[in-house]
């Protein structure tokens, strides 16, 4: 039976939206924007699109028409009222009233900024440019929209079948990875896949997967919307915005070294638990625990974001050893180009060490390789990052040069700076 | 949005049908079925469950009062006016008006005769008395019903998410089949599996499949509910019961050896073209072919059966070349137990000898293995055959002796009339 209704309602639509509330981003944004209203409101900021896969013409594929009216889309949200009672009322890590009223007040009346876009080549160039906590809200609906669009781009091609067998495809893909973890003992591990997901639907529905098929081992989903439909945790922490951030507002060098240290401290002031995870790569992990106040190897655990992580790991543990520290109490967070096999590899290799989660991304929320021809929807590196504060540019080296970014000059300037000698070149997948 | 009127007319169902229609049922049923109406109305047959694969305790896992309100329901139905005007009005292999006026009269008039149910140990014995050609229509609709309600019982323990996650492996897994099809030149293959499916809707699904991935080489379906709707061919000619019946009434061992013929005498007067198929194995596929008249030698084609495929096949060729035919005319249409790889492999071993065609059945409509605990939606083998006609046994030999069946003392007379002697033992799947 056609429900009538229901078909001429979704006739009316002038556009199927990509992104349909303003929590449907990351946690840590709304963690790290909070942090930034209170310690840096007034930044100036720019963030970009960086497509890294320059190979995917993206402004080949992705109608700019189509484009302006999803982010025009987005600049119309504004906070609902559920929305807004979840945040404030809710328990996050453990922790009552994490938002506070003032933030929430502030984002209650929050439309995002006006952004800036046009075709140069085959690739978009998309910059928002103004306050830091207002800005820094769109890297993720950005992100989620040209993936999305250009994923939309192929489907339109396809038959209704054709459709349907496809997820079918990636149904099972997903399940089969799910089922691989079931077995891993013990096992803590969260969605983190919103930005580079296939689609907002397909990622609600690998949340429901994720809960359905591993049960407590599913620790919750960095999308707080989805967090809040589901009733699971919203899980995240920080970000390298913030260092580079900070970084690019050192008047000095001197300053510059302890950039990424007050970041730390701010944070220290505002969480504890769980909520302090060290993300020590953005200038390296070696010499930036090296160089780490004392106070900082009290932290509950370290997030592996860039280089080899079983090596960044045994960084981590070693330090923590070097400071007294006992790493079984520690969490040691891997978040990078993740996939089943190295979960499980990596899960096996520290355990009993230390205590081991893991942030699923891209190769749960998009993986569809190989399931059309010529992998046109195959997830890419896409990024969208602060490019600038204050009109100073930002730099980012991490522990993988592939991810480095910034101007050559200031690259070399916050090598020698931070000590950073040579690094192993890691393919960046996505 | 919910259409509640929609979720308020499901839940008022008593039951929900699992055969729905009295063409939801194989072709050749309907062919023989003309045939027996006009020649053998009279004859009084007895047909039997049977239950080939006794480690699937079928009284266990199906409730008799849910059994028994679906055989009532279908002993409820009649032929539809539209069912009757594409019965009268659709061209079957080429040829208008295949079926009668006065068959289709009396079908129009026919409800299913009444079953005997009973319980035996863990197995059912189910029967039909009763006129030949309304007894033998209920072959297909009690297999469905059995299958179906033996993965109903499965299915009622799992949750909505696991349901959808199973469907998509089984999606994917008959789309990875089709796709592998895709490529093998030339190719005709036509579903099959409607006795054995693992329900109404996931069959219809899979023709679906068929006819998108496969295109031209999807020949069309047995299943006439699904030919009507989907607008494919309606695909079948014959099958043992006729040879089987006409034996049983024989009333010696001169006529028994004549029987099988008469059958396709009968047959030949009635039908031409692609529809005179010899299914040649009943009582023995080599003595069957070297007694032969020669005027069968002419028929388009042979249908294989059991035994060994390619050994059939092999031995067709010979046969027709020893009567002077040329094999590259002739058409050989594989049956019995197909996969993939058996498909692909007879494809490429006959091409260029002779014209190769597939009915390709349980394992297209009914692959679940291994997707749930204890293989427990595992298609099994289920047959549902005449056993008596006019009192007297019937008897099948088969060229496999794991698929014979009647009294030991009346298959000893059949091999004798017959001069089958040592038969290769093939273990039966489906």
């Amino acid at each position: 039976m056609v429900d009538i209704a229901t078909r001429v309602y979704n006739h009316k639509w002038k556009i199927d939206p990509i992104v349909r509330s303003l929590i449907d981003t990351d946690f840590y944004k709304l963690l790290m924007c909070q942090s930034v209203f209170r310690n840096k409101p007034d930044t100036e900021v720019a963030f970009s699109l960086i497509n890294r896969t320059t190979r995917i013409p993206l402004a080949d594929l992705i109608d700019e028409g189509e484009l302006r009216e999803q982010l025009d889309h987005i600049r119309s949200l504004s906070l609902s009222r559920g929305e807004s009672t979840w945040l404030r009322g809710n328990t996050f890590y453990g922790k009552r009233q994490m938002f506070r009223p003032d933030f929430m007040e502030w984002f209650e009346n929050l439309r995002l900024p006006a952004y800036h876009l046009e075709r140069r080549g085959d690739q978009y160039e998309l910059t928002f440019e103004g306050s830091w906590p207002e800005v820094m809200l769109w890297e993720i609906p950005a992100l989620a929209v040209l993936m999305e669009l250009r994923g939309r781009a192929v489907l339109d091609g396809m038959g209704r079948f054709e459709l349907q067998v496809l997820y079918a495809q990636a149904m099972t893909r997903v399940w089969e990875k799910i089922e691989r973890l079931r077995d891993v003992e013990p096992l803590g591990i969260a969605d983190f896949g919103t930005r580079r997901r296939h689609s907002f639907l397909w990622q609600d529905w690998c949340v429901q997967a994720m809960l359905e098929g591993l049960g407590k081992k599913f620790t919750g989903t960095s999308n707080c919307l989805i967090a809040m439909r589901r009733e699971v945790e919203a899980i995240g922490t920080n970000a390298h915005e913030l260092p580079m951030v900070y970084a690019a507002l050192a008047q000095d060098d001197a300053a510059l070294a302890r950039a990424p240290y007050e970041v730390l401290s701010d944070w220290h002031e505002e969480h504890e638990g769980n909520l302090r995870i060290i993300l020590p790569d953005t200038y390296g992990t070696q010499g930036f625990l090296d160089n780490a106040p004392d106070w900082l190897a009290g932290w509950t655990g370290i997030r592996i974001d860039s280089g080899d992580p079983a090596t960044a790991a045994r960084i981590a543990i070693d330090w923590w050893q070097s400071r007294g520290e006992d790493p079984k109490q520690k969490r040691v967070i891997f978040s990078d180009g993740l996939d089943v096999d190295k979960i499980i590899e990596l899960s096996r290799q520290f355990a009993g060490e230390t205590n081991v989660s893991f942030g699923w991304g891209t190769l749960l929320t998009n993986d569809f390789r190989g399931l059309v021809p010529d992998d046109a929807l195959a997830p890419f590196s896409l990024v969208c990052k602060a490019v600038s504060a204050n009109g100073h540019p930002t730099v980012k080296l991490s522990d993988n040069p592939e991810k480095a970014m910034g101007p050559a000059d200031e690259i070399d300037r916050y090598k020698r700076v931070f000590g950073v000698g040579d690094q192993q070149r890691l393919e960046v997948l996505v």
